[in-house]
């Protein structure tokens, strides 16, 4: 017997869709993954493992620990009848989220969507058939790619690759940041850290930005801007926390150490949808395209996408959240439709 | 000097905007509203303050009470800044949860988005002036307008307006159950409850469906679905919990009790755009219609919605948190595009 549905993913997006199918007796199936090594840490829990203090999650008015609330999320949908694939079978065990996430579990290799039901093949090479699918697998932030930026990241040290997510903590105000970064989103982070900083430098490779012209207007008119051009960060420097960054020119290779009280890494996100090529339409960037950006409907009918993986604008723990529950109710209403349920 | 955002109210849509605007820096002025007697109730806590327990909001693994919720919501918006507009100014004081929301919360009574900055004008006709306003004012389920329904609802008595938020939960399972009404959405509400129900009454006041045809097959279909033709509510029965429902027919105003262990009112929904009326675009029903459904824009440019007030779809807490963070986002970047942040 195929399943009802099968959730690829285990950040916000998955488990809500998980939470919202469970209660709708669709008994869904998740591939959560397993942890990867950072910096291309997607799953299970997705970003937000990488995440030390969540604010902005709404009901946490003092905040939560990203692993923590991912076990919340994991907890809940569990609780309505959710089976995770394990390399053990189902499991509906939850993981303990002092210990983190358990290493058992499966991520899902590959999928085909060209036959019905889907089939969805494990990291085990076993089969698993499906009428319905929900994809999200997320999208990870691309990182310089420097121990120490990994290690301050990971442990809330001050380096962060969301200003809206970060910038508003205590340890940001007030202080001279850095942006890497030289696109669109780079000046856009730049210019909301001017709200809290007291200063904030720009680190881009080139002699100019690749941000559109009026962005690049934005930024270089902001007095609180200031873009260090022709630089690369080649490291962090702090041990518990930031203290600043060691730059190269990348013309004369001269190395020079900037003070930072916070570095924000704003170099693009790639989406986790390698698997898909071929099998889902997606965009230039390689996120997944909706079919209606209102639903969570994609290009082949029955299979349904949410969260990190399918926008590349707004990427907060709540808006996946929201996405995983219209994915979940897209499905459960396409199933009933079909007579699938 | 104008606001940089006023947010209109105070359900998950308004609360989740005021957070994200607030930890932007953009000290938002929330029109949170009053409690209005039920059935009408809006604002504050929107539609979630006629809810016992709320299970399907992520991050609550064992279910938090509406209200509860509600006041988490608003201590988190008000720890970053945000303001709140009462009888006696601003107020960043928080309702306390278990004594029920203050009173004192001004409603907006007046909108003028025909020229810059808007304005919005007080129950007490004091006039504010903002570049940019979310409108988050919500929607109310429909009621029949009966005393005893009304009392099992709020007392999570086994009456609800919403099969996807209440029908997983245990006091359904294996019972009979009403739905009232004879729309696309009563059809969907009574499908959904077959999953859980030993048995669905729709309980509809004509002789035929209101639903489409296809909608309409799938409820005369379905064997656990049964038409209850030409018969209106006239009270519900049960003191703690529902345990039935006098029906009168209207052709021959005949009355006659039907034991029913849940009943869930599908007669649509209102959503609260009477004060938007020549501001703002609105559909034929009445919802704020979004330039463009992935954001929250509106027709007018610097106005954003979020939450029920522009989804007549989906309807759910964190499908209007989620709204609310994008309208914030939104806001924040356009007020940063205009120079106006």
């Amino acid at each position: 017997m195929p399943e009802k549905v099968i959730i690829i993913g285990s950040g916000p997006a998955g488990w809500t869709a998980a939470i919202y199918a469970a209660r709708a007796n669709l008994e869904p199936l998740v591939f959560a993954g397993r942890p990867k090594s950072s910096p291309s840490l997607v799953l299970p829990g997705g970003q937000l493992m990488l995440t030390t203090d969540v604010e902005n999650y709404p009901g946490f008015p003092e905040g939560v620990t990203g692993p923590k609330m991912m076990a919340y999320f994991e907890q809940q949908a569990v609780r309505f009848g959710t089976r995770i694939v394990t390399d053990e079978g189902m499991n509906p065990d939850v993981s303990d989220p002092d210990d983190g996430h358990s290493s058992k579990y499966q991520d899902c290799k590959s999928v085909d969507f060209s036959s019905r039901p889907f089939t969805v093949v494990g990291e085990d090479d076993k089969v698993y058939e499906s009428h319905s699918v929900i994809v999200a697998t997320g999208a990870t932030a691309n990182w310089i790619g420097l121990e120490n930026e990994q290690r301050l990241a990971i442990s809330g040290g001050g380096v962060s690759a969301c200003a809206v997510c970060d910038g508003a903590m205590p340890i940001f105000r007030n202080k001279e940041l850095g942006v890497v970064g030289g696109g669109d989103s780079a000046v856009e982070e730049a210019t909301y850290l001017t709200k809290f900083a007291s200063k904030v430098y720009m680190i881009h490779r080139r002699d100019k930005l690749r941000a559109s012209k009026i962005m690049q207007k934005r930024a270089l008119d902001n007095p609180k801007i200031e873009v260090l051009w022709n630089k690369v960060v080649v490291d962090v420097l702090g041990d518990a926390s930031i203290t600043g960054v060691r730059l190269r020119d990348t013309g004369t290779d001269e190395e020079s150490d900037r003070q930072l009280g916070g570095l924000f890494v704003a170099i693009g996100h790639t989406p986790a949808t390698e698997f898909l090529q071929g099998q889902l339409e997606l965009d230039a960037k390689g996120y997944v395209k909706l079919k209606d950006t209102y639903r969570s409907t994609t290009s082949v009918e029955g299979v349904f996408a949410a969260g990190d993986v399918s926008d590349s604008v707004y990427r907060q723990a709540v808006t996946a959240a929201g996405m995983g529950c219209k994915a979940a109710m897209d499905a459960e209403r396409w199933l009933a439709d079909q007579g699938l349920d």
